[in-house]
């Protein structure tokens, strides 16, 4: 791909991808990038929408496009961005989501402890600045905000990124949810730059609360839905059962040596950099077909979690608006431990309660805002006749309670 | 036609309609039916948006599609539906519109003074059950919702009828503003009825508050659009001179005899079922080549207003929250009278002000009933962190003043 | 619009078409151009499909946008095209179709005698290039291949044109004909230019096999489609009727002033540039509402037709192989006479027959071009297991017979 | 899910599939099934089309999807179909590609020897059978065509069969290429029984057309692409390799027991009813874990080629109409040997040389009939000014070598 100067990439969800930078090529073509093919982008939501097996590198690239398109807009406007500007934009969401480990979100913290996906893109944003000599400086300090044009970060990380944007319009697409469907489009030729930071303009107000509510929409009918709540809970759970054996010294063997090592290293999550090269090499697979390995392990609650995951025979999960009732738990709990014949102490490998929650628009941590034809700048929120409204800015917690159902 | 059995029609919308009663294609091939084809669903919406140029006849007919859907997903679900209710609702909505005149709502009780289309469409069922001798009872008794299964009427006019369902779909369609596009095929399939009464399940929440938010962008991006008003407030302002010249003995002549006879015979609305027939014969084609006509008439103000429709050059018209400023309104209308020699009186065709208003959801006029797992029922509004809430059930209202820029 | 400097138009096919230039918009201003909003661009065809009712300006918009994207493509890939031929070829296209008259080729030559649309066109494009002052030329010279960069016609006007590219492309959407849809973004991807002509690169050869069936499939299932042949041959009837009327002194008053001049002065059409101006006005309204004042014509045979397209009431039409046999079409003839006490002369206005041709590709006409990475150059006929072989290269003729189902 | 009467499942291409069967449910919910969640419907296309990740569990619920419309088209014209051979048909569909291993297609007959996937098919149909106690025995005579309604085979298996038209439409959708898509909805309109045999009305012609040549788009530009056919014969390479490497005793693991088993049983295949189990346990990340493990293996072959995959570092591949000049493949295979001091006979690792092939239409096949108005039979080729003739009928093979660019 090297000596290719212009390539383009079929997208169900815009058509055409166009990649036209030599360093673009680079990034992408190399083992730490292409990696990013085999993390799903929704976890195991799949396992309730059959299409939603888009990738990480899918979005990353998805989101890459729409930067492109953002760019051209505002250069359009006459918003002044150099050629280095952009091609630091572009490399900077390219990157964005480079340090997901597998399964994303739903493992994030679980098996590399302690480690933001964030940081760990950084550190890889860092490793590929070595390797091509400097020239991502730019890229990483847009990424972590520390360039003089905060709308370059904005759009890379913000209330109305290229990210937000690409994953509802994407994990809608692939998931067949259209009602998730926001109008990219109208709210890229919508965006504009006032005093150095990204702003919207007064007519796209309409597209805004659009998107606000297709968020909260995609969030309780797909994202926490409680089918795949259950399922990425039953993750964690599996983990945190491989590791309690390995604490106490049982054999556990991953199908991969990549695995192996963080399972039995949880300390490396300290000292990462020093790992990269294994971390970059661990993905979906490797859990997948470790958990098809551990269908057959000696532990009982090892290999039952791992045989219902693979086979989707799922905990039950409700949830609740208010707070699970401790009764209730210590109920399913005995009749689990009666039923299965389980130690007490493992009964919560079987019924577990959490909390859901999420945000519709929270104003106070970033906030949209509009530009009006007058030249005054309000937030969404303060606009004659708002929808999103105080009732949206708090957070929302929905409490579930998740067990197997004997 | 009439000896087909099953016919379908391509849809863009929906893929393929399907009519399949001897009943249904005999009303669709009635000239009354026909006429609707020359009535565009969206009056004037299409000088902003140029693909808007669909027509009643193929709304009236999505709706069917829809009621169709719904009536087959309530019979799977195990509601009691006979073959002659179900002719009925479908009749019901085939016709739920075929009293509309030219240009629908933006003439409505202009032209036609008085009668609102609905009572209209009644006459022509009435008129349609004599021609098939007494077979579109049932239908006339769902449409006036005085038949014992009121979830038949819901579907055809409530708060989540088929009637929205398809308008918004279709309006957003081929307006190209994909954001007002709602899952229709989900909201279809999570309909249910308790009690006789329309009502839709748990998991329909997101769905119904994702269709609510669309309606309300619909109405401020495309139905109350700046532009599209003071087009269909021009169209107003042409048939008020026309009006006004004939009762000052002007001779105004129309293209069409349909259209002369109502503009010379206002008071034929008092009495509409005599003159039915004439009634049934209009349509946005005999006012726009009656302007054409006028475009050369020897008054000023309707050769003006014509010409400006016909060549889209269009009043500017301001939004704002506050009523009008009757000063600014003043000075605009002594400046056009000024500049174009103007007789004071004659101002309003020149400078004119009124309200816009929409509500996104008022549950005192008809509510959307949430059917919850244990057999409750709450109103949308009235649900857990509901965003359907008190700051949407007001209605908005907008101020404009629309006036010729000289 | 004068003072704006660009505006997006929301089309549901492309998403948003861009207007960037000041002389861009005073021609889409203009009342020569707002005339293509009352033009269908598939005359009757919506009579078989509700959804074809989009117009001749939305269609021109289309092709100009389309346009935009072939020079941005093109000019990404290194050809040379100045701003001021970037304009000329964006304004040939935006005006390729304004000298269409009312519902398009089904009365081209028609009402307006022995000029071809192209041909008014011009005349529009001279008058355009007069009111501003010259400009208009280089669009001009594209226009008549006058230009010494063919390829700039040839987007215009050739076998790969963006005013094919689009028409398919939007009547397939409109219509809901799904198999119409060509890959559109992929052949502007693959658009290049050798020795100053327009080629396709060797890998959209299966991109263009699928354009030139998806046309043959548009041909004979949507615009040669047998009710619609019958609505635009009976359409032809009509005018004739009326023109035989007025050439035996009847009096056959129009619904406007425009289509009355020209139905009753002939021979304005050798002098088209002298009325310019009235043949600017004419639309389908004109006609439409025409038919609706001549269905109370005291003449039979016009009263009849008039009223049968109105109320969709149309002939029967019988394609076939075959020519028609001319016992059969006497037969028809004697038949309706007798039944409806017809004059023999007159029959020919309820039975007649004729011919639909089609050419899926004839290279001898203009040829498409491949580009191969060696270099060298085929017809896309010429390439190796090319599908599209001597048996599409020929016309193919159906014969048909039309008549009134006694 | 054994409980619930009526399931429905969101599918971006159909919208929704609705399960609402008992048995449906239970298959589905089998482990057997719940593993086609984790095998790519396009293998390694991904690497090429980013969104062609979809499993051949989509597939085949996509395909039980369009049987469930095909068997209500037909029954709605009046062909007599009982709900017994309704049940048996879906079951046949859902279960026609169960058989399918590893990559389907890429590693058929690779990794499990001379076993075709259907075969494979019908052993599991054959337990499943067994499992639910003679239950499945309509389908599994539908599925071999032993069922005396051939039209029933002829839908699952067959030129025009759901099998086809889903995978099109899917594949079409996934991987963005939009000239793929096919009017499958147009097409299932269309079919009719005659003789018990599967035929199409006489107006689907056009539809027939555009479906084979959108199959041979899709071949020549998707399936075969150069790009996905190097990386899926670079897979049977490692297979091959690893196989070799076991034969001469090397150690080689894999990174689960089931694909240990495999690899080091070749005679399982011979013997696969007695090993169904783990066979039903095998899917893509078997492969791709131990890849992953094998890319640290000391055998440098098996580590390259490993290695090569997983970071998509592919061979080239070039097509060519003639067969490949043998003095081209030796002094290819010469450098090779000589710039990474590889033994001659490990060369065919490095470079190999092979045919692809497709047919567009072969009538002497299976036959696509297309039923006349007047009740003749003729076949697609034989019709009037057929596209699909003698040129499409014969096999179309290109030759290519694949070789690693050193």
């Amino acid at each position: 791909m090297a000596n290719v100067t212009r390539k383009i990439i079929n997208d169900p969800v815009y058509g055409f991808i166009t990649i036209d930078h030599p360093l673009l090529f680079q990034i992408i073509a190399h083992p730490y990038y292409q990696r990013l093919r085999r993390i799903h982008q929704m976890a195991f939501a799949s396992l309730v929408y059959p299409g939603a097996v888009h990738t990480r590198l899918h979005h990353s690239l998805g989101a890459y496009h729409l930067m492109c398109c953002a760019l051209g807009e505002l250069k359009n406007k006459g918003v002044a961005i150099t050629a280095e500007e952009e091609l630091g934009a572009k490399i900077a969401i390219l990157l964005h989501d480079i340090g997901h480990g597998p399964f994303s979100h739903a493992l994030e913290k679980t098996l590399i402890e302690k480690m933001h996906h964030e940081k760990i893109s950084l550190l890889i944003m860092q490793r590929f600045n070595e390797i091509f000599e400097g020239k991502l400086q730019l890229a990483i300090d847009i990424f972590t905000n520390k360039y003089n044009k905060p709308f370059l970060h904005q759009l890379v990380s913000g209330q109305l990124d290229v990210d937000r944007m690409d994953y509802l319009t994407r994990d809608s697409f692939f998931t067949g949810v259209s009602e998730g469907v926001i109008g990219y489009d109208r709210i890229l030729k919508m965006l504009t730059v006032h005093n150095d930071e990204l702003m919207v303009e007064e007519k796209a107000i309409y597209s805004i609360e659009k998107f606000l509510v297709a968020r909260r929409l995609m969030y309780w009918q797909v994202y926490l839905h409680k089918t795949v709540l259950s399922a990425e809970m039953m993750l964690v759970k599996v983990i945190a059962r491989a590791k309690e054996l390995v604490k106490n010294g049982v054999q556990v063997d991953c199908s991969t040596p990549m695995l192996d090592f963080f399972l039995h290293n949880p300390s490396a999550s300290d000292d990462l950099e020093n790992h990269l090269d294994k971390f970059c090499l661990l993905d979906d697979t490797d859990l997948v077909s470790t958990f098809k390995k551990w269908m057959f392990h000696q532990d009982k609650i090892l290999s039952f979690l791992s045989t219902s995951l693979i086979n989707r025979r799922l905990y039950k999960l409700k949830l609740s608006p208010d707070p699970i009732d401790p009764v209730l738990e210590k109920t399913l709990k005995e009749k689990i431990c009666n039923t299965l014949s389980i130690d007490e102490n493992d009964a919560e490998y079987y019924v577990f309660s959490g909390e859901a929650i999420n945000t519709t628009y929270d104003p106070t941590e970033e906030s949209i805002n509009i530009l009006f034809k007058d030249g005054s700048v309000k937030d969404i929120s303060q606009v004659d006749n708002a929808l999103i409204h105080r009732n949206l800015s708090s957070p929302v917690k929905k409490h579930y309670i998740c067990f197997l159902n004997v």
